[in-house]
């Protein structure tokens, strides 16, 4: 994968770019020793081959039982799966996710659409008290119950921690499996534990090959995650307030709700942080683009480029009446190129400076490895910035005012 | 529908509020009388009932004859009628979206997914210049001509403007049939229009009874437009730049969608404009909660409250593992809503101001009634900013570069 700072010219001095680099290596080697503030949390840092092997024991056990696998969890224990499957385009309906919301509407839906499909529940929680996945999980669990009786046990994997915790007395009480979310993993750096695993090899992907790129990832890409890191420490600290993510295929629409998560929880406390945004291009083109070329200038912007391999093309037409006779034979994705460098081009003359990131075609190797990317330069970013990248303090108010009100 | 404004008294005083009614007052005025800028394009400030009818007419032609509907548009002619299908939970399935990318892994995979269904196609563009609904509708038409020869006249109907362009002539040639977006309505405000009620028809909607909402909504809400769109003037002034949608329910996501090309496009240009985002919770206060309470406090929020009718309650377990039996027989909605008010509570204290929006479950008619009053809302905001809430002069610059490169 490539990053280029080229976009980045008329905005940033080179002495910031060099401080801010100076101040990123220096915060990868806290990451990387583990002597930061949370640095009880890097366990994410070297991710497993066997979480990888014995995910796909039990994603095979459940696959031949099941038309769908429930996916049970909320926040990190969802939105890596679910960029994820999305990203390599897995069987579409393989997979549901529950857990992640009280709407009763969404629910009534998911439960009718069972009807006549077989079942089983991956659940993925901590401690097993999280409000949306244990309501979600009573609702399907007494359905799942109720129509299979003794065989339920076979259809059931739970995901949480290796201690105490509620869902694991759920689980030792009614014979379930557990895998493990490590102790030092927090849940949006979790997707490279079982509870991005086991959901994903349930819907089909290779999850030895996705860790295999993680793996290589964080040898490989240490130099590029500072880089990155770098740009954004010296646009934040030049006044720019908002990152804008904008990725090029409807496939990484997801992708983008996972980064969120990354960023935003990691940096966004103490009163700081850069604001996470996301883009579906060119979709979104037609909406945000007149904000994004002419409203405040708060700004920047990362293009994330990603190859294509489907190799159809504008066709021809007899009478052209639209014009487009001109472009006719050209691949979809050379086109959608072209879209690419014209916006970026467009989005800097109006004040945006942008980052490039260019990686291969998606496959579960190239994800992996960008992922991992994206966690190694979120680690450094926030150490730079001077926070705790592994803490989450800000959720803990609505979750005692809910408390009481409940 | 309900507008409270409880959630600013300590961000924004009772002067300024009374300062920005009046301007809001003031720019509805200027709205309704014609007199502002831009207003030659208001004429979706009186939808038509005629155009609800006749697009039931188009809708009952082409679903007799498809498995799915192909609606081939992008921005303000796509994010309307995705919005609606979404909010009113139409038939799965229905339509399809296409025209919004360029894409060509997700065109071959529509193209894939049409074997063995019959589909139509409607195709909706103003000028039929427009690179993706171009690109988009040689492809499918290809398919559909190739698939049903002569047949094929009876499975296209175009949404354009009532003059010339290239898409009316590719009609002419063909004997597609055509209704039309009126000259003075712009796509970020044609859901009104066939451009939405022709793809809501096809999927089954009751089209008329969205009009009928709307065209209530445009006598009884004017009040509580001014009300929102004076508390986003005295939140902006004070100095937030983000107002960030929360909606409590996952079929409310691509309203968020349609709200930001609605609010964003309409504010942001001139170098001012509040920055639009949105949220689904309570997903995503498990991903960007931490930021929103405890990151850079520029923004406010909207909470939008939507009743629900589903009556799917949190069941009992006979071992209580988890604790929650203390909540067992309590509606979904109900906790959900104790979420909403727990969240609100905790964002305020967290220094984000909070407008609330209470509306009725979602019908064809409260979608019509809220859109509107959106609408409404927003052209007043943007007035009393003292843009022209109807133009979209920053799109061009990407256009003139794509078109160079092409």
């Amino acid at each position: 994968m490539n990053v280029s700072l080229t976009g980045l010219e008329s905005f940033v001095t080179l002495q910031e770019i060099a401080y801010w680099r100076e101040k990123s290596q220096a915060a990868l080697e806290t990451l990387l020793d583990g002597s930061g503030r949370g640095g009880e949390m890097t366990g994410w840092l070297n991710p497993s081959t066997a979480d990888a092997e014995i995910s796909e024991q039990y994603a095979a056990r459940l696959r031949e039982r099941s038309d769908v696998v429930l996916v049970c969890g909320i926040g990190g224990s969802y939105l890596g799966a679910k960029a994820v499957a999305e990203m390599l385009e897995l069987e579409p309906g393989r997979l549901e996710f529950v857990g992640n919301t009280l709407s009763g509407g969404y629910n009534s839906r998911i439960l009718r659409s069972l009807e006549g499909r077989d079942f089983s529940i991956v659940v993925i929680s901590k401690s097993g008290t999280t409000t949306e996945p244990a309501v979600g999980f009573r609702i399907f669990e007494e359905l799942l119950r109720s129509r299979y009786g003794t065989d339920a046990a076979k259809r059931v994997v739970a995901v949480t921690n290796p201690g105490k915790g509620a869902l694991r007395a759920i689980c030792e009480s009614r014979g379930y499996p557990m895998l493990t979310i490590p102790d030092d993993v927090g849940g949006r750096y979790s997707v490279f534990t079982p509870a991005g695993l086991l959901p994903l090899a349930a819907a089909g992907a290779s999850v030895t090959a996705l860790i295999r790129g993680a793996r290589r990832s964080r040898e490989q890409n240490l130099e590029n995650a500072v880089t990155y890191a770098t740009a954004r420490r010296a646009l934040y600290a030049s006044g720019k307030q908002l990152e804008v993510l904008s990725v090029w295929e409807p496939s990484l629409r997801w992708l983008g709700e996972w980064y969120k998560q990354l960023f935003g929880e990691s940096e966004g406390k103490d009163g700081i942080g850069i604001f996470p945004v996301s883009l579906e291009m060119t979709a979104d083109l037609h909406s945000m683009g007149q904000y994004m070329q002419d409203g405040v200038r708060n700004m920047f912007e990362t293009f994330l480029w990603t190859q294509s391999t489907a190799a159809i093309a504008v066709p021809a037409t007899a009478d052209d009446f639209d014009g487009f006779n001109r472009i006719a034979g050209l691949r979809l994705d050379a086109l959608n190129r072209m879209a690419f460098d014209a916006t970026m081009a467009a989005h800097i003359e109006g004040g945006v400076p942008a980052i490039k990131l260019e990686i291969d075609a998606m496959t579960a190797e190239t994800v992996g490895e960008f992922l991992m990317f994206l966690m190694l330069s979120c680690g450094i970013s926030g150490y730079a910035s001077g926070v705790n990248p592994f803490d989450q303090p800000g959720v803990e108010n609505y979750k005692s005012k809910l408390r009481q009100l409940m």
